[in-house]
């Protein structure tokens, strides 16, 4: 197992910040302060290098995960070897919860693209408090719901957005709370692992910020991406998607 | 609502075929004998002609629905008013069931693209059981999970599927129970459909379909696709996924 559980007694301020986590940052703990409670007790805080694998495809799991800071890229591999960029999460983005109910074994692999701070939590106690309290269930599935409709979006884009509106809606899903204004964004590194989250070339990806820099005014510096009127990017994007600003499936 | 329940009693006859139809098609009734009753005793059949909508996307979520025969093409319309093709439907399919999580809204517009024989459900019924029973909250969330996880091997497939896999691909899930040797399938008369459903052009799928036959061996004759050895199809198609057939997310 990639994350195991160290011996030593988790440190009072870590599980404080473990259990903050999980009220900021999920909606289907909402309340449940025993649970949280539970969760925290169990969990711990990783410090994780670049290029560190928290778990493979079809391990069997134990952890659920919320990244604190840094990014990690979610990838499945085909049966030629191919790796398929399927997710890359900013902080605040949970990850493995679902496998409780995916024969117990985690659907791709997750992997550290720039140096994280990784909170970890017991996936066992998450699955029998969910098998126990009906009204855990119906609030996690609400989630795998709203998933659902996230990924619907997905599939959705990639047939009628271009190359400029899907860059345009992942920076759109980046800026969380922001809803209108002035943003600044920080977008990992290494731009071919976005590309490559976007199904697209590096070159294409390259093109198409471009094109988002001239037509919406946004700029890029390294990084970082300053969105001085978030409104002209949302026009641009949203107008060839089926949900309007601000989407819940983000 | 598009499918109002008629007033005439539901003759006994119509309710064996709802019911019989909920035990063969979804996997999360299985043994809740007095849900099937419920939901058959207030469901109805629906003979469909080609152009029928059953519901628009945000409509009120009053009912849900298995193919028993023909065809339907599941869609959303973007702001600017492009429809994009979510998914098309072959008889066994259900659909609108997991509108009870979503604000009870459909998530997309429904139309008939075949002559269809459609079995209406009373969504309500549904969700107070799946707000009843933990079991059904369980078995209804291991269902939706097997829906993402289905989409998110979709978003894999656009990313390195070549058009001719994922043509095959979209035919191996129309085998069903099929694993093996000769199979003959059906699929609706209007490719254009199953083009955009595939997220490409009506010319891209013609091409695809050609590359298939010339590299797999199948045959096409108008509406009917014949597969000698559905291995080789397998092996054509399957080697361009993270999942080995046949695969349950399928």
């Amino acid at each position: 197992m990639s994350a195991p559980k160290d011996d030593r007694k988790t440190e009072d301020g870590e599980a404080v910040r473990l259990a903050q986590a999980l009220r900021r940052d999920s909606v289907f703990f909402h309340k449940n302060e025993a649970l949280i409670d539970a969760l925290a007790g169990g969990g711990r805080i990783m410090t994780c290098a670049k290029g560190q694998v928290l778990f493979m495809q079809d391990d069997v799991a134990g952890w659920f995960y919320v990244v604190e800071s840094g990014w990690v890229k979610i990838f499945r591999e085909t049966l030629d070897g191919d790796e398929v960029i399927t997710d890359v999460l900013p902080a605040g983005s949970m990850f493995g919860e679902t496998a409780i109910f995916s024969n117990s074994t985690y659907a791709g692999c997750a992997e550290i693209i720039e140096p994280a701070t990784i909170h970890v939590y017991p996936l066992p106690v998450l699955g029998a408090a969910v098998r126990r309290d009906p009204s855990l269930a119906l609030a996690m599935l609400e989630h795998v719901c709203r998933q659902n409709s996230a990924q619907a979006l997905e599939i959705e884009h990639r047939s009628v957005q271009n190359a400029a509106q899907r860059v345009g809606c992942f920076l759109l899903k980046l800026c969380g709370e922001y809803r209108e204004g002035h943003v600044t964004l920080h977008l990992p590194y290494d731009k071919t692992v976005v590309a490559a989250r976007l199904g697209m070339q590096p070159e294409t990806f390259s093109r198409a910020l471009s094109r988002l820099q001239a037509d919406t005014g946004l700029r890029v510096k390294g990084a970082s991406i300053t969105i001085d009127d978030l409104d002209i990017l949302i026009r641009y994007t949203c107008s060839a998607c089926s949900n309007a600003f601000p989407c819940e499936d983000h």
